[in-house]
C-alpha cells in the first residue's frame, strides 16, 4: 500500500477497500504514515464522501486499534447510550442509573464538554471525589459490583480515535458524517455493548444544525452498528433549545437528581424515559419500548433508580452526601436575573448560544487545557412557546467571577427571539426513530 | 489568520483574500503552518479549486517567498519559454540559442526530468562537463557574455514552491490547475523576465490528456502572467506521439545540434521556429510573428544559433567538440530494433508508455535519488499516419544493462496501434495560440 494512492483514490471519488481502509488506520497509528498525508486523506473523505462498506471498515480498524474490552462473562446485556451533544443535555445522568437498576449492564465511556456542548465528565466532576479516570480493571469491578460504572476514555481505547480526532480538529476536517459516524462508533462499540441506542440531536444547539443532515447520521450510525451485530436505534431528538432548565455543570446534576427522585422538568424526564425504554427494549429486558417506558418510571417512583445513583457515586469515589441534599453541589456565589424587554411569546431561541454563554461563564473550555468552574451555569425559565411580559425574568445566570458576565449576558440575551403573537409550531421532543 | 479557518472557508468552497494567501504561504515557508495543515487545504483547493485572483495571489506569494532576480540594467528584453512537459521535448536546447542570438536575454530555469517526461537539466547534463547548478552571479555573468544561461532551480528561487510541491507529489495534490499554474509561474517570473512563451502539452504524452484541460491551464497561467504584468502567449501542442525523432538525454541532445544544423525532424524543427518567433515577437525584437519565424530560420541557416550554443556550452563548462561531433556525447552498448508484427498504419501511439519505457532503460528516474543513464534512450522510426509492413522496425531501443529491457521493449510495443486504414486525422502540431 502507498498511502498516495489511497489519497489519490479517494480525491477521484473512487472506493478503498477494507483491506486498504484497516491498513491505512494500522500504519498512521503506528506512525508510518505521517499526519500530512492522512490530512489530506480525511480532507478529500468530506468532500468526497465515503460508501456505507467503507465507513464500517473505517469503524471497524478504528475500533482494533486499541483495546475491544468483552464484559460476556458477566450476566445481562450490556446497553449504552449515546448523544452527539446539545445544551443541558444531561441524560446519561439519568438513565444510567435507571437501566442499571433494572438490571442490565451500562458500561459508559463519556466525553468532555466539547464548544458550546457540555460532556458527561465535566458533570460528574462536579461531585466532590468522583473519580472518571478508572483503570479498566476498576471499570469492571465497579460495572460487575453495581451494574454501571461511567469512565472517560483511556489511551487503550481507540488510539486512531484519538489521534485523527486531534488531526481533524485541526486541519478542518471535523464535518463529515462519515468521520464522525467512525469516531463515535469505534468508541462505543469497544465498550463491549450488546446494544446501543443514539440519541441524535438537531436544532440551532446541536453540531448538526438541520433535520436532514441529523437523520442522515442517525441513519448512518445504526447501519454501521448493525453492519457490526449489534442492535442499534437513533432518538432524531430536538435541540432548537435547552433541554431542562439548567446548563453548568454542578446545576445539571443537581437537576438529574430532581428527575431521578420523580421531579424535574417534564421535557427532561420525558426524553430520559424514552431513551432508557429503548436501551431495555434492545437489551430484551423487556418486550416493548411501552413496557420499558413504565418499567423506567417504577423504577424512579420506588426510589431505586437514585439508590442506584448513589451506589454509582460511591463506588467511583463521590461524595454520596450531593444526592439527598444538592444544595452541597458547588454553587456560584452571584447570581442575575436577565429579564424580558417586551411583551410576547418565546418565538425560537438559538440555543448553540446559550451553550457558549455558558462556556463564557466559565463552565466550559475553550482551549482544551482551560479549567472549568463547576458551580457556574444557567437557569433558564422560559421555553419556546412561553408567554413572557416585560420585565419577567427569562434566565438568571450563575456566576462567579464579573470579568465576562457582560459577554455571556449579551450572548444569552440575544438568543431569546420574543414575538407579539404565539408561534403557530413549538419544537417536539423526538422527531423520529430511526433503526427500530 | 487561523490557519484552520482557512482550511475551512476553501473546503466550503470560499475565496480567501490577496493577504490571507500571502500570510498562509509565508508562514508555511517559515514553518509557522504545519505540512498536514498545508496538505488539507491543498487537498481543498484540489476539490474546489480557486478563483483567477486568488491563483494570482498564489503565485505572488510563492514568488516572493525568495528572490526575485532583476535583469533591468542589462540590454535587452529578457524573454524565456516554458513546457509543460511530454516525451522527447527538447525545444529549449534549440530555441535557447536561437533567441540569445537574435539579441535577446534568455535567463533560462529548467527542472529535472519527472515521470514518464524528460527534463532539460538532465539533457544538458549529458554534454560532459556542463554545469547546471551556477550560482546565481555566474547564472548572471552568462547571460551578460553570451545572453543566455541555463539554470536549475537553486534554494533562493521561490522555496515555498519548493516545499509545496515536495509536500503535494507525497499527498496527492499534484493535480489541480490552480496549484500547477502558480508553482510553474512563480518560478518563471522569479527568473526576471519581460515575456514568456508558454508550450502548453496535450495528449497521451502530457499530463493533461484533454485538450480542454490543457486549454483551461494555458488561459490560466496567460491571465496569471498578465496579472503580474508580463507579456504572456500560450501554444497548445500536441503530445500525441513524441516530439522529433529521439527520446533518451544524448540522444536529445544530439537531435536538438541537428536542427541548430539546419536538419533534424520536421515536426521538432517547425515547434522550434514557432516557439522561437514568439519568442521574438513577445521580446519585441520583430513585428510579427511571421518576422520571427523568418529570423530563426536565417539564425539557423547562418549557423549563428548553432554558434550561440556553442558559447553557451563552453561558458557553462561543457566540452564544445560534441557540437561539431555528436557522436562523442555517450552512447550506448547496444541496440535492439523492434519490428512491426503487422501490416498498416500507426493509427496511435500510447506516448506516456513510450516515455515510462525511456524511463526503465535508465534514461529517467523513477525515485528522485536515481541515477540517469545519459545514453540510452528510444528512436522512433514512425509517426502517427505512417505506413508499416510487418517486419519493418516500429523503433530502435537503444540500452546498456539488459536487465530491465524486456520490459521496456514490452512498454513500448505495446504503444503503437496499427489500423489496417489510414486513420483519417492525424494530430497537427499546434491546435491553438492562448493569449495572443
Amino acid at each position: 500500500m502507498r498511502a498516495v494512492d489511497l489519497i489519490r483514490r479517494k480525491r477521484d471519488s473512487g472506493e478503498l477497500t477494507r483491506e486498504e481502509i484497516e491498513e491505512l488506520i494500522a500504519a498512521y497509528t503506528r506512525g508510518d504514515v505521517p499526519d500530512y498525508q492522512m490530512s489530506a486523506w480525511l480532507m478529500a473523505v468530506v468532500l468526497r464522501g465515503m460508501s456505507r462498506p467503507e465507513i464500517a471498515a473505517l469503524t471497524e480498524a478504528m475500533l482494533h486499534s486499541g483495546r475491544v474490552l468483552d464484559f460476556s462473562d458477566l450476566p445481562g446485556r450490556k446497553v449504552d447510550k449515546h448523544s452527539t451533544g446539545g445544551v443541558g443535555d444531561k441524560t446519561s445522568l439519568v438513565i444510567a442509573p435507571i437501566v442499571a437498576a433494572g438490571g442490565l449492564k451500562v458500561p459508559m465511556i463519556s466525553g468532555r464538554g466539547l464548544g458550546h456542548s457540555g460532556g458527561t465528565l465535566d458533570k460528574l466532576e462536579s461531585i466532590p471525589g468522583f473519580n472518571v479516570n478508572l483503570s479498566l480493571s476498576d471499570f469492571r469491578r465497579v460495572l460487575e459490583t453495581c451494574g454501571c460504572a461511567l469512565i472517560g476514555q483511556t489511551a487503550e481505547i481507540a488510539p486512531a480515535d484519538k489521534k485523527i480526532y486531534a488531526l481533524r480538529d485541526v486541519t478542518g476536517t471535523v464535518e463529515s458524517s462519515a468521520l464522525i459516524c467512525a469516531s463515535i462508533m469505534s468508541k462505543k462499540l469497544a465498550e463491549g455493548i450488546d446494544a446501543l441506542v443514539l440519541d441524535v440531536k438537531t436544532g440551532s444547539g446541536a453540531f448538526m444544525k438541520k433535520l436532514e443532515d441529523a437523520a442522515n447520521l442517525a441513519e448512518l450510525l445504526v447501519d454501521t452498528g448493525k453492519r457490526m451485530g449489534k442492535k442499534v436505534v437513533a432518538l432524531l431528538t430536538d435541540m432548537n433549545q435547552p433541554l431542562g432548565r439548567k446548563a453548568g455543570n454542578a446545576m445539571e446534576v443537581a437537576e438529574s437528581i430532581e428527575v431521578l427522585s420523580g421531579g424535574g422538568p417534564a421535557d427532561l424526564r420525558d426524553l430520559c424515559l424514552e431513551l432508557a425504554a429503548w436501551m431495555f427494549f434492545l437489551g430484551e429486558r423487556v418486550k416493548s419500548v411501552e413496557e420499558g417506558k413504565k418499567l423506567s418510571t417504577d423504577l424512579i417512583v420506588s426510589g431505586h433508580a437514585r439508590e442506584k445513583f448513589r451506589e454509582i457515586v460511591g463506588l467511583q469515589g463521590g461524595d454520596v452526601a450531593v444526592i439527598d441534599d444538592p444544595r452541597q453541589l458547588a454553587r456560584a456565589r452571584h447570581t442575575l436575573d436577565v429579564t424580558s424587554l417586551a411583551d410576547g411569546f418565546i418565538a425560537a431561541t438559538q440555543c448553540e448560544q446559550l451553550g457558549t454563554a455558558c462556556v463564557v461563564l466559565g463552565g466550559g473550555r475553550e482551549k482544551k487545557e482551560d479549567a472549568i468552574d463547576p458551580a457556574v451555569g444557567i437557569e433558564f425559565h422560559k421555553r419556546i412557546g412561553d408567554a413572557v411580559t416585560r420585565g419577567e425574568p427569562l434566565f438568571t445566570l450563575h456566576y462567579n467571577a464579573a470579568t465576562r458576565l457582560d459577554e455571556a449576558r449579551r450572548l444569552a440575551e440575544t438568543a431569546y427571539k420574543i414575538e407579539p403573537e404565539k408561534p403557530k409550531t413549538i419544537p417536539q421532543l423526538i422527531y423520529r426513530v430511526i433503526g427500530a
